[in-house]
């Protein structure tokens, strides 16, 4: 299959396509135009089919894409072939949140381990998931062969802790604090709440809005 | 001031700018270079540059910027005059967790409701907020003049929610449900965590991020 690595922004719709696909799965539909999906994703049909392309799929003129078959092969891009292993670090009320929503969502990620600094909740389990100090990381993470973590932690521990978990061997994190993270030794993903908050509130102020309406109507 | 609308990308750094900037001030410095900033948040000091001639504001060629004035330009062009007000739509983990964010953060948003349908927890109050019955958020919205919502309901209620958010008269709303919402008549931030994740996990595959730290080497 594809021996290159795949752009960001086309990883990001690969992922966004199989779950959309996957609900017309649920809904009993076996196949797909590049159109309809180009629709329930707010881009254009172009954009879908040079995704598609990319990785080595193709469909027919007459029916469009069989959902199942494109489902597999978004699969085989961008999952290991096993699962691969997450960590959360910092399970708070958004931490807790993060897990549930994974336990939901049918993925090929599984949460193997959470992590605090609060005495009064190591060694509970969080859906099922045990929470060890932090001092064990390093220990847990090389043990459990996790490779990504998610984290959570208050801002003044971010940039120790985000050390650590490079240390620690992870090679993938996700970033939920507000702290802008300098890396090396791993892959990383910033959300920032706050930004996107400030974001909505700018184009949400009535006079940006009517400004941006009347852009969409030049269009 | 501008009375141009200013394009998302240049939102959000401004937002950016703004919170790396009071930490800067925490820490006792006045001025800042174009360059500096730019190190802070991954960026290049042209494009900081560029955003910050958009808002009209100039550095001194010596000194770098004045950091409390380009903090005031920036609020004077994102912020509201007066504050923004916001909901937040289902009130799990998710929407406490973000709801003690912003509590802890400061900006010029403040959540002046929250909703949700289990009737175990309507009436009651979430860090000072009370909690309304998802059937009162028409008059709430009106009678608080909420601008702003903040959806974390479950999936399957997410298109009907969302509706209703605009038709009380919400003009911006930030989506954290896996569902691809269709809406017209406000501004639409969806943030999907499963993407990010996957999105990790992708560049976290110990091929994949090989290739990537070639591909830096390379540049």
């Amino acid at each position: 299959m594809s021996t290159q690595l795949l752009p960001e922004k086309t990883v990001e719709r690969l992922s966004q396509y199989r779950r959309v696909l996957s609900r017309e799965i649920e809904q009993g539909h076996e196949h797909i135009f590049s159109h309809e999906l180009a629709k329930l994703l707010h881009i254009t049909p172009v954009q879908v089919r040079r995704d598609i392309m990319l990785i080595g799929h193709s469909g027919s003129l007459r029916k469009g894409y069989n959902i199942l078959d494109l489902i597999d092969m978004i699969g085989e891009i961008i999952d290991c072939s096993n699962q691969q292993k997450v960590a959360i670090i910092g399970i708070g009320k958004l931490g807790q949140a993060l897990l549930n929503y994974l336990a939901d969502n049918k993925t090929n990620l599984v949460v193997s381990a959470v992590f605090d600094n609060n005495q009064e909740i190591i060694g509970t389990s969080f859906s099922g998931v045990l929470c060890h100090g932090i001092e064990h990381l390093k220990k847990i993470v090389e043990r459990e062969h996790i490779t990504i973590g998610i984290l959570t932690v208050p801002p003044q521990h971010a940039v120790e802790i985000s050390k650590q978990m490079v240390e620690a061997g992870i090679l993938g994190i996700i970033n939920y604090t507000p702290v802008s993270l300098q890396l090396r030794g791993a892959y990383l993903e910033q959300y920032d709440v706050i930004t996107s908050l400030e974001k909505v509130a700018y184009f949400a102020k009535p006079k940006n809005y009517s400004m941006l309406l009347e852009m969409e109507c030049e269009k």
